[in-house]
């Protein structure tokens, strides 16, 4: 892809990376192999890709670049508008290559936002607020970290522990923590210094660049080979598979910004949820005074707490509380909220 | 009907009447309007209405005579073989102008043997001991109501009261009790002497007819019009329109039992229910060591006393206990089994 490698965005514009990988089954069975997380309006008319989307339009934001799979393009298409510019993943790699071949896309020192396209932002000011933080650090050399405000002590994150202030936009980053068990987490919120590891990133694409080679030398090579023998049609790149293929998939949080010396981190509260699960989202959605939430045609009867998502059948539900109860075409799914993370343990959801 | 009023059947066979009136509600959305609870397979492969046939057929019985409603003629049909009579209701009037007609039809002194067609038992044994217990009373003259031995204190049932002993098969009945509070209830099981009734009597034809014209002298001159100016055809009896429509409605507990001096009742334990409810449904089921079961295709998680019931879909439930799941058609019901009483007053039960 000669003619864009070089090219770099208007320099002050921020490049938004979007990334469409995994598939999860924990939201499974609105959630499937073939319409994953990222694609479904879960939370209002708009998907959570879609969402994402707008949060990073407007002034500061030139066009976004959107990696995902072969399976997903369709999908990615019929929800972006024409500006975007795709990265076709032949293989999936985990984050760290993806990210790579936005950088040699985006080129030069233009500053990244990199963003999970299936998360939840209540708050957008916010989020915008920490973005403009984040792009001053960035700017001056910093590999950022969104450190979200954490609102209990969830075993599900990894955390990150700030040190040194670094100005008024945020703090150098002391400690990346793996998910914690609980009582470690409850002592990292009592602690105040811990946040959770949000998967946002901001970066130059250069210093990123230079500090994969530093630190994963192999990975450098092999996603600067898969860029530059890649082709391009239609606004996609397609990188070279041979070269893609043979990469040893890793994070971005394991590759880089853990090796990194010049980690940052910018605290933020921005109701912030990566709707992991079915308690996740209901408590993303707006609620009635009950506590129970309707997506389809339900009707409730002694219920506190219950969230419906149909895709057709009207759902009927009488004198229970915490539970989710999903239907979507041949399966329908019924779970206390709190045992919600085991639904990606079901026979229905691993076969699919 | 001029041929067959004063065809009575072979002197010692009793003529079973089943009743396929009434359409509940309370097992929505399974059960519907047009696809009533007699006729389902409900517990195991055959209908509880196959199943009341099942119970009356061998040597004591004559064919039976099937009572229902124009709209059910076809699940009627189709369920029971081709020896069977059926009266075709012009319009529902309750059990005892029905029974009054089945009177009619079987004639003279022959022995009726009055069953709802919804109801479940375990213990065909016990039923056909029962059975021969109240012949013999009946041929004497007697009114027989079985007696069901209550296993706990249910306000959903009416009650008999016995009375002095009548030989070894049965009891006079000292009173009817209706549907009573919950305290009432307890004290009626702790007393030991009284019984649920379960809606099974027996009696000869004439018997019940000179009753029935004693107490309801109005009735049963309706009734003997209804059929007397009936048509026939295809093994059916269609009472005149005129005649019964007239008729007002009355069950035969109030028409007659209530009323008559020759009430009897046999007692009798034989793992009885009326499957009133899905709670109803779940204990009258096989269950598995954990008190779950399942009809159709099901996945349970940490579930204990969970009745699945799907006519497609897989249902998948995870950690949740003493729940209903239904799922039929466009329709799906979770309910806590302890509120399943409450079916009936859904959105969805009630608009059908």
């Amino acid at each position: 892809m000669e003619q864009s490698k070089n090219t770099s965005a208007d320099n002050d514009a921020i490049v938004p990376v979007i990334l469409c990988g995994g598939s999860g089954t924990r939201l499974w069975p609105r959630s499937r192999k073939d319409r994953p997380k990222p694609f479904l309006p879960l939370i209002g008319e708009r998907s959570l890709f879609e969402g994402t989307l707008d949060r990073v339009t407007g002034e500061a934001f030139a066009s976004p670049i959107v990696v995902g799979g072969k399976a997903h393009q369709s999908l990615i298409q019929a929800q972006s508008g024409n500006g975007v510019r795709r990265i076709v993943e032949p293989s999936a790699r985990n984050t760290a290559p993806a990210i790579a071949l936005a950088a040699h896309m985006a080129g030069g020192d233009t500053v990244l936002l990199v963003c999970p396209s299936d998360h939840h932002i209540a708050d957008v000011a916010a989020f915008r607020d920490a973005v403009a933080k984040g792009a001053k650090l960035a700017r001056a050399g910093r590999l950022v970290a969104f450190g979200i405000d954490p609102t209990g002590p969830e075993t599900g994150y990894g955390y990150i522990r700030r040190g040194d202030e670094l100005g008024n936009e945020g703090f150098a980053i002391a400690q990346f923590v793996e998910k914690p068990d609980r009582e470690r987490a409850i002592a990292m919120l009592a602690g105040g210094d811990h946040a959770w590891n949000g998967g946002i990133f901001m970066f130059r694409a250069d210093t990123f660049l230079d500090e994969l080679a530093r630190h994963r030398p192999e990975m450098a090579r092999a996603a600067a080979d898969a860029f530059e023998r890649g082709t391009s049609d239609d606004n996609a790149l397609h990188p070279d598979p041979e070269a893609f293929d043979a990469i040893q998939g890793e994070s971005v949080d394991y590759a880089v910004m853990e090796q990194t010396r010049v980690a940052a981190m910018v605290p933020v509260r921005m109701g912030w949820s990566d709707i992991g699960n079915w308690q996740a989202l209901h408590e993303a959605r707006d609620r009635d005074e009950e506590g129970n939430t309707v997506g389809g045609r339900g009707d409730l009867a002694g219920c506190r707490n219950v969230i419906i998502e149909s895709d057709g059948p009207r759902v009927s539900v009488i004198g229970l509380e915490n539970i989710a109860v999903v239907v979507d075409g041949d399966e329908v799914l019924v779970t206390r909220l709190d045992a919600s993370q085991d639904v990606g343990k079901l026979p229905g959801a691993k076969s699919q």
